[in-house]
C-alpha cells in the first residue's frame, strides 16, 4: 500500500520511527480528497461502525447515529450541499455523524419520564460522542489501506442536509467523512503548529506562543501551502507590507470574517438557528 | 500485556478477529479506572502530543490546547473537582483537552484585524478539533500498553478547573483523559447499542429501534452492570411494575433530570453561563 512508504509526522519531529502500527497509522494521516471508484471489500462498512461503538462515550448514552450513504445520485446531491467538493460524490462511502438526543427522548416517553437534558451539556455531550466516534472510524479506514476526509461543510446547508438525510428532531449532522480507496497519496504530512504552542505543563502558558507562530509561519509559508489558495481581502490593501503570507496571515484572515472562515461558513452564521429549529437548546 | 488476551468487539460480533492491530486496539477498548504507581516510560507525552497533532483539524486551524498534569497535588485537586474519582489522582498524568479561540483571537491582533468569528460555528469547531484530538491521544496510548479514561466529570465544575489550569479567556476544559499503566484489565468490552439502531442506511430510520432497544435492554440487564448502580428516583414508586432495569431504564432515568445525568451534572447546568463569562458566544 502507498502508505506505507510515507514519512510520518514522528519522523518528521525527530521522535524515530513510530514505535508501533497504531502510531504508524496515526502519524502518517492527511486528507484524501481524490478516490478511485473501487468499491469498498464486503463487510467494510460493518468493521467502521463497529469501530465507532468500540469509542468512550460519555456515561454509555451513545448519543450519536451514523448516516451510511452510498447511492450515487444522494452522494451527487449531499457533494452539492456540502460546497462542491467533487470528491464527495467520488468516493464509495460518505458517513454522516449526527450528534443524537432524539433516542434519549424516545427513551424518556417509552419509560414514562420527561425528558430533562434540556440545557447546553446535552448538545455538546452528544456533539462530543460523534465527534471521538468519528476519529475512531477515521483510523479504523486508514488502518484498512482507505482514505477519508472529515466533511466539516456539512454544516454549510445543515436544514438541507437534515432534509436528505430525514433527521428526526433532536438530531443533527456534526461532520461528513469520505472514505475510500485513495487515488493519490501524500509524500509527507501537512505541518502542525510547534507542539510548544499546543502542549502546556500544569497550567497554560504563552510563554512560547510568540516563538511557536514565527516558527511556524515561515514552515508555512516555505512549504508553498498558501500558493493560489490566499484569502482575498477585498477591503484591505493588497500588499502585504513586508509581512509574511504564513498560517497566522492566513488564519487571521479566515477567522476575521464568517465568510472568509470557509468558502461558504458564512452560512454557518444560521446554523444556532437552524439547530434550534431541529430541537437543540442552548440554556 | 494484558490488553493482548483480550476478546475484542469485532469477535463479539461475530466479525472475526481484528483485520489489523489498529482496529484490535480500537475493539478492545475499555475505560481504565485502575491505575499503577508506575511512571510513563521517557517521551511517552511528546509520543501522544504527536498522536493528537496527526489528527484532522477544520481548516487547519488547531483550535485547541492540552494541558498536561503529572503534578500529585495538582492531581489532587483535579480529582476533588471532577467528582472525587480517585483514579485521577493516581493516574501518573492527565490531560485536559481544551477548546482554544484564544490563539485566534491574539492572531487577529497580531495581524491587525477584528475577530469576527463570535458565532456558535466557532464554539462547535473548536470542540470538534478537541474531541477529535482526544480520540487520537486515547488510541494512541493504549496501544502503547497503557489505560485511559475520558473524563467529561471536568465539566462540573468548570470555572474552577479554569482556573486550577490557568486557561484564559476562550479557552474551556472539554474533557479530561487519565492514562496510566492499568492496574486491573477487564476480560470483555461493555455491550453497546445493536448496530442496528446507530447505523442508518441512506436515511435515518426508526424501523428497527424498538427491537434494537429490546435486545440491549436485555443483555445489559443479563450484564449485572447495574446491579448496585441503579439511579434512584425518590418522587416515584420504588417497584418497576414488572419491567426490567436495563439500558432503557437507566439511561432514561438519567436524562430525566438533570442532577441524575451524572453524581454532579446538575452543577453542569451552569455550563453556558460560565462559558459565555469566559468568552464564547453561542449566537
Amino acid at each position: 500500500m502507498a502508505t506505507e512508504t510515507k514519512q510520518t509526522r514522528f519522523e518528521t519531529l525527530g521522535l524515530g520511527a513510530p514505535l508501533n502500527e497504531v502510531l504508524r497509522v496515526i502519524g502518517s494521516h492527511t486528507s484524501c480528497r481524490s478516490y478511485k471508484p473501487d468499491p469498498l471489500p464486503p463487510g467494510t462498512l460493518e468493521h467502521l461502525i463497529t469501530a465507532a461503538q468500540s469509542t468512550s462515550t460519555s456515561s454509555n448514552l451513545q448519543a450519536y447515529s451514523i448516516v451510511a450513504i452510498e447511492d450515487p445520485e444522494r452522494k451527487e446531491r449531499l457533494s452539492r450541499l456540502c460546497g462542491n467538493q467533487k470528491f464527495i460524490a467520488q468516493s464509495p462511502l460518505f458517513l454522516a455523524f449526527c450528534p443524537d438526543k432524539y433516542r434519549l427522548e424516545y427513551l424518556c416517553k417509552r419509560q414514562g419520564r420527561p425528558f430533562g437534558a434540556t440545557f447546553l451539556e446535552m448538545f455538546l455531550l452528544a456533539s462530543m460522542d460523534a465527534a471521538l466516534a468519528a476519529q475512531s472510524v477515521a483510523l479504523a479506514a486508514e488502518s484498512m489501506g482507505l482514505g477519508i476526509c472529515m466533511v466539516g461543510a456539512i454544516r454549510n446547508n445543515e436544514q438541507e442536509v437534515m432534509d436528505l438525510l430525514g433527521l428526526p428532531q433532536g438530531v443533527y449532522a456534526l461532520t461528513g467523512m469520505c472514505i475510500g480507496f485513495p487515488d493519490r497519496t501524500y509524500p509527507t504530512v501537512k505541518p502542525r503548529l510547534p507542539m510548544k504552542a499546543v502542549l502546556h505543563r500544569e497550567a497554560y502558558s504563552v510563554e512560547h506562543l510568540e516563538e511557536a507562530l514565527c516558527e511556524y509561519d515561515e514552515t508555512m509559508a516555505a512549504s508553498g501551502i498558501y500558493e493560489g489558495r490566499q484569502v482575498e481581502m477585498p477591503d484591505e490593501p493588497a500588499t502585504l507590507d513586508g509581512r509574511i503570507y504564513g498560517w497566522a496571515e492566513h488564519t487571521s484572515r479566515r477567522v476575521s470574517r464568517p465568510e472568509t472562515l470557509s468558502e461558504a461558513a458564512s452560512l454557518r452564521k444560521n446554523l444556532r438557528k437552524t439547530l434550534v429549529e431541529h430541537g437543540w437548546t442552548f440554556a
